[in-house]
């Protein structure tokens, strides 16, 4: 049974319908809403359908829950799955399911599919997130929507009992949020030193000798910032370990917590060094893209050129010749230690190993 | 209980022996079968191994199936795995587990362990995928048969319900069915550019000039074949969305179907983007090998060489510096984009994205 | 209820406080060691602790289980979890889950968290892997303490009856064993190549023709070695197959044990495989630098100003201009290949490919 006539009821009940199921949606105006929902869901008042289904959606607004309340007898009993979601973020002070489960005390309420959207339900889940986080204090009934869900396609994500629903209510309102203040941060980091870079590189020389050098901006003065931010976002991934450290020696005890700037830092660490390892990767691509440019080709060329004219046969300057073998061996080795522990950060991987060998490879 | 005696009731019997099982085996003939099976599993005729054994694995055809029946009796209340797999999809209009089910209703029929190969029974779970996919009516006899799936060093999964046993042996006859069209898409557009490239870049400055320019075709011509492949593939990737927004406003609706052909183009959507980036990537490789290479090198002395022979000191063509510093930087960039799509389309990343990131990194 | 007051037992009494649970220590002085736990917890003696809680968590040392013996009584009827951990792999018989099962037969024994650091549990499950193995013989047990896992922050794994304890504790001493010997031979390798190598590209021309070629260590020496180790290393990963089908041929049955040498490789292919992929992308990296490097440089000018100085206008070697073309367009596509192969690896790609499909990729 599906009880509302909106968006997400409309795609319940098609892809209910698609995967076999029987469907009966509960409206207060069947006739009009019928023309909505496909021909195989039977559309009907919303005590009729109540009474004739044994897992009810409730697919409509919070706001609108005290409107069941008189559907309370032919209600009890059932399966009530809250699919509803807010609008911010810890919005009310209970969750919507378990409000829900306080207005139908007779009921058994499941959380459920609100993590998915009602295009993903009416398409099917073909990309993305497959996962339907649900919980509930009834196993069995959340044994029954965890069957629902995996015939309909969906991977169904035990989250245990209802106190969880407010999270699982807060997961479709999260837009990266770890990631916010790492992403700042590099922009930041890039903006200084790219403009430190620009005034040495290019204005500085074209004042002092007239030079034009603006060509160097797209590639040459992104690739001396690059590392600059890579190195500094790489210091900040290990000094609030050490912050930490010394904050535990100077007040003597390992349990007294961390003041909130320290604690939220320790929590960005990941992210911050997985932008670290961006720029380090783009900085290498920047730097093996140097000799194709053409004014690469072009200084090379006028140097042969000007010491075939003066007859000069080699240069050869034993000092820069190693500066650079011993730049770029080194730079590839960093670059390979930074690569394992990315890809030691894939969820995948990093759930196959211990807490040991994870803080070996850190 | 294992009841066959073929390659995979071997494997089975092995396998359950090293975990520590005890292990009886049913076949019609006994003592010639023995031999093939470890010594710690006793051989014995079928009637005898049902009544010793609480779990049965049945490891035999669909055809035998009915063989069986004079077991009925003493088969009644056991737990029956289905192992069994078919040599097409969709052969039968029932699967094996629900004919096998309806063969001894009296038993208790769970579908598992059809995903595993004869090879990976034996030597264990080493690599490659380790997770036995169950699915039963009866969650008391899913359960036990998972707890014997784990021993043996496998990753049960439950998949719910009876009803999903035909999915569950479909899946070993899967061959990246997903892949199919957009590879030969892919390839047929990659023939088609590099025809064309061929003709541009070699055929007809040999016709025109008489120049051997034969040692591009390895790498020059397939390095300008492969950015072509690499923007329609990605036009293709959001083509159908466009054109699928266009169906919804023609027909006013967001609720119709659409045609077979554009709901397949939409569900190969991924597929197409990991070729179109992976095209991109080998671009990126092959145009860093460029400056590499000893022709590159031949033709760099050559001008050099002529100019001074000239004795012009200097070339210096704005616009071709600027078109190549832009075209690196905007590839590059291009380049890094892609790269967190394609790290998004990883499973474990994309089950750790809500739909609302998923979108927006999108 | 947590009994016990060492590390682990104040960041669990922690953690609970911090999850909203009420916490109840039970301990031999609680006046000494209320000041150590958090405030909202109960400090008490351990038969008072017991009686208040439903749930305690052991936190002691094997060795002190024994201790336990007097509170029999009280703690009959109650979960106990055993969160301990060993300091050698397999050191005692029995695990120590089933070595206090045996000790309390009228309690419920679950095994879990041991895998968790004191950190982890204190400062929440913030990256690394946030799995947390848990087994027991009761179902409802088990399912109370994945319970609490999932509302302290944690992803609890099922992970079957008791038996699988004794695996659960060897988890946390694992140090990538799976990965020792493939390294200690990529080391050994790599070193054996380097020498000769080294002797054949510096020391001989140094002695021969007293050349210094010094410089060449860092770059060219190492970038010569790295395929060399990578096709010894790819070899040694399709070798074991040959073996091991030649020993099935000469035996005539696949259903013999293969020597454990034999065996022990055939289970490291997959780690010797990444290793090789590992060698093969940083050759490529080494070769992409080649012509960055100021050496090179040096040497075309070099060149160029010699021919200019002769007059000689052109020098175009067909065949080294072709070695170098295929040379490298073969190394893209196998490293293209190589890439495929080690992305099949990750965890989460290759649970979603049957034994087909990664039977195919490999």
């Amino acid at each position: 049974g599906v009880l509302g006539s909106g968006d997400f009821a409309r795609s319940l009940a098609i892809r209910l319908v698609c995967s076999g199921f029987k469907v009966v949606v509960g409206s207060r105006n069947p006739k009009r809403k019928a023309s909505l929902f496909p021909a195989a869901a039977e559309v009907t008042f919303q005590a009729e359908a109540v009474k004739k289904a044994d897992v009810i959606f409730v697919a409509i607004f919070r706001e609108h829950y005290s409107t069941l309340c008189d559907l309370a007898d032919v209600l009890a009993g059932k399966i009530l799955v809250d699919v509803s979601n807010n609008t911010e973020i810890n919005h009310h002070k209970e969750s919507n399911a378990e409000y829900l489960a306080s207005l139908f005390p007779a009921c058994t309420v499941v959380k459920g599919f609100n993590v998915v959207s009602a295009w993903t339900l009416q398409s099917g889940a073909r990309d993305g997130n497959k996962q339907v986080l649900i919980c509930s204090n009834n196993q069995e009934a959340k044994r029954t929507v965890a069957e629902i869900a995996q015939v309909m396609g969906f991977t169904p994500v035990d989250m245990g009992c209802m106190s969880s629903a407010c999270e699982i209510e807060n997961v479709p309102l999260r837009l990266l949020p770890d990631w916010k203040i790492p992403i700042f941060l590099a922009l930041g980091l890039f903006l200084c030193f790219f403009t430190y870079n620009l005034i040495r590189q290019v204005i500085h020389p074209y004042i002092r000798e007239q030079k034009n050098k603006l060509y160097k901006i797209p590639i040459e003065v992104v690739n001396t910032t690059l590392p600059c931010v890579s190195y500094v976002m790489l210091s900040l991934v290990y000094l609030p370990g050490v912050l930490a450290a010394c904050s535990q020696l100077y007040y003597g005890t390992k349990y007294r917590r961390f003041p909130d700037w320290l604690d939220q830092w320790l929590q960005h660490r990941k992210q911050i060094g997985l932008l670290s390892f961006f720029c380090a990767a783009l900085h290498a691509v920047y730097s093996l893209c140097l000799p194709m440019r053409r004014s690469h080709r072009y200084l090379l060329i006028e140097t042969a050129v000007k010491q075939a004219v003066e007859k000069k046969m080699t240069i050869w300057v034993e000092e820069e010749v190693w500066r650079m073998e011993i730049y770029i061996s080194v730079g590839i080795i960093a670059l390979g230690l930074l690569s394992l522990l990315a890809i030691t950060s894939l969820p995948s991987i990093a759930n196959s190993l211990n807490w040991r060998e994870f803080s070996f490879i850190q």
